[in-house]
């Protein structure tokens, strides 16, 4: 985990063209620039922000990519468009199937909708009305599964088996994976010095775009991934060296609660210096912090950097730090619920 | 109300330079443009967001200027370091005297803090205690007075008197109102060819620099006010041609309580087209609207130029509307009870 070369293990999509599509290959460097040429007249190129009393607090430098600022309110959409805008014409003409339960479906319909492509999205039937209602406002069709994975991914390869149609998955998707990333190359365009870069993990999606991106930049670049302790089985799988699955989530943060997957495992293996976790309270203090300080609507996936480096003071004292703030989708109803607890 | 040409009756601060302090009289948009280069060092050039979600609701093209991304959290900032930085080191020597229950105070506490100035606010013995850490965190000084304007006005006075200080009205000052003005040069910077602007009106400070600043840039811009039903004297003092003083405002836009001062006044009525009436149940729509949509903490001062907006569709339709942001200092514990209510 404190590997800071090239990626081993991981092969790279450029090498091997041959590679089919069952066994995807880790995304380079020169992908995510791809990427960000690619979707540069889709999503937005968020602001990054910077809050002198936050510093002062942290005892450090810190710089807020904002993707709660994204189109749909997260940096789904990126690596959302990137997949679907490079699929070929055939390919979208036998439209897009994906399985989410959050911002990756709606950020699939979006884009979708954008490309002329039909969408189907796989979702369990306990998703949140006011999210299965943005996929619908987009014109993508949902199918509802059970609220578990193996519910999702037979649900998914029914869908797909009936429809013929191409699957863009959550995460463990290079293309997906590489549009994540472009939000890392606009952070570093922004600061180009940083010294770290702190991403949150769920699936690792995010986390591995972020880590390809910061480390074609600037090797010498530290990144970590920030994890809540009752989702912990990122940070566990790093230290073990197996993909843990199987554990319920337990924890605030409704965006981290995946598990990795085959192919961003070994990218995180490859590149991170660690995976550091905090509890509930502690996301909720820093997610007010950014509310009342830098007045942002975060949600409590996207405060888990700053949660990360408030409990880690040492670590990154007098540091320039980058934080990806990964969204702002929350149900406004339940922050008073949250900020009480707090 | 409806007067689009050059100021009248209303005296330029270049073309009288030997006015004295005691008859302050209007900036000009020269002003202005010094204004942002004297702070571009110390103030935040805030970004212009936009939201596809909103503009489809509003039917309008809309260029959120993101005021509450300010130092401070509010516009407030702009004027204050202005004013301050205007001052010569004999006037700066004798200490900074304000009055305010809100973000004019600790944004003259810092401005103050920067130039290396002490200063003295005179504030409600009511003011929320926030707000007055907020002050005191600067390093100014806080005397406390009766929360009505004649006592303001004593307390004040007596500081003056005792102190030797110098007077940075909160709006009713040329200097301050060149401040505010700049951030309307940032949103035209940013979207040149708008038909309107809009911006609350409190005392009149922020929207009279919104409005030389608009119209030095292009005379034909419509120039709106935005204010709250329960506090609209501003809107009754352009009716009947003379400013009203001495109501009791009832909204929840706490920013917007204010009466116009002998200066603003005279410049509104030069510029504006009219000023828009909205009602709290509006305000905190719009609101809502933001937060949701924009992922922004916006207060409910903040709002009023949307809700404006969306309650007058057929005016603005399918036309280039730039809005003022002016902050985002909200109590937090307060929103749930905000929400619920709407």
């Amino acid at each position: 985990m404190n590997n800071l070369s090239a990626p081993h293990g991981v092969e790279s999509a450029s090498a091997n063209p041959h590679t089919t599509s069952a066994e995807p290959v880790a995304p380079t460097y020169s992908d995510i620039l791809a990427a960000a040429a690619r979707i540069a007249p889709l999503a937005h190129a968020t602001p990054v922000l910077r809050s002198r009393a936050i510093d002062e607090l942290a005892g450090c430098e810190l710089h807020f990519k904002c993707e709660n600022l994204q189109r749909g309110g997260a940096f789904k959409f990126r690596g959302a468009s990137n997949a679907v805008f490079s699929l070929s014409d055939e390919e979208v003409a036998r439209g897009i199937v994906t399985q989410s339960s959050g911002n990756h479906g709606g950020a699939i319909a979006l884009a979708a909708r954008l490309r002329g492509a039909t969408a189907t999205v796989v979702a369990p039937h306990n998703t949140p009305q006011v999210k299965l209602a943005a996929i619908r406002a987009y014109g993508a069709q949902i199918v509802h599964c059970e609220p578990d994975q193996a519910s999702r991914d037979a649900t998914t390869a029914q869908v797909l088996a009936q429809t013929g149609g191409v699957l863009v998955h959550p995460f463990n998707d290079p293309r997906v994976i590489a549009g994540q990333g472009t939000a890392t190359l606009e952070l570093l365009a922004s600061a180009p010095t940083l010294d770290a870069v702190i991403a949150p993990v769920s699936g690792g999606g995010l986390l591995s775009g972020t880590a390809i991106a910061a480390h074609g930049h600037n090797p010498a670049i530290e990144v970590y991934g920030a994890e809540p302790e009752g989702a912990r089985d990122a940070h566990d799988s790093l230290r073990e060296g197996r993909r843990i699955t199987g554990r319920k989530p337990d924890t605030i943060c409704d965006g981290l609660r995946a598990e990795l997957g085959t192919l961003t495992f070994p990218i995180l293996r490859s590149h991170l210096r660690d995976i550091l976790l905090v509890d509930d309270p502690q996301v909720i203090a820093a997610m007010r912090l950014i509310w009342e300080r830098m007045k942002l609507v975060v949600e409590p996936s996207g405060a888990v950097p700053l949660a990360v480096v408030l409990a880690n003071r040492e670590r990154f004292a007098n540091r320039r730090v980058g934080l990806i703030v990964s969204g702002g989708n929350v149900d406004l109803d339940l922050i008073a619920q949250w900020f009480a607890r707090a």
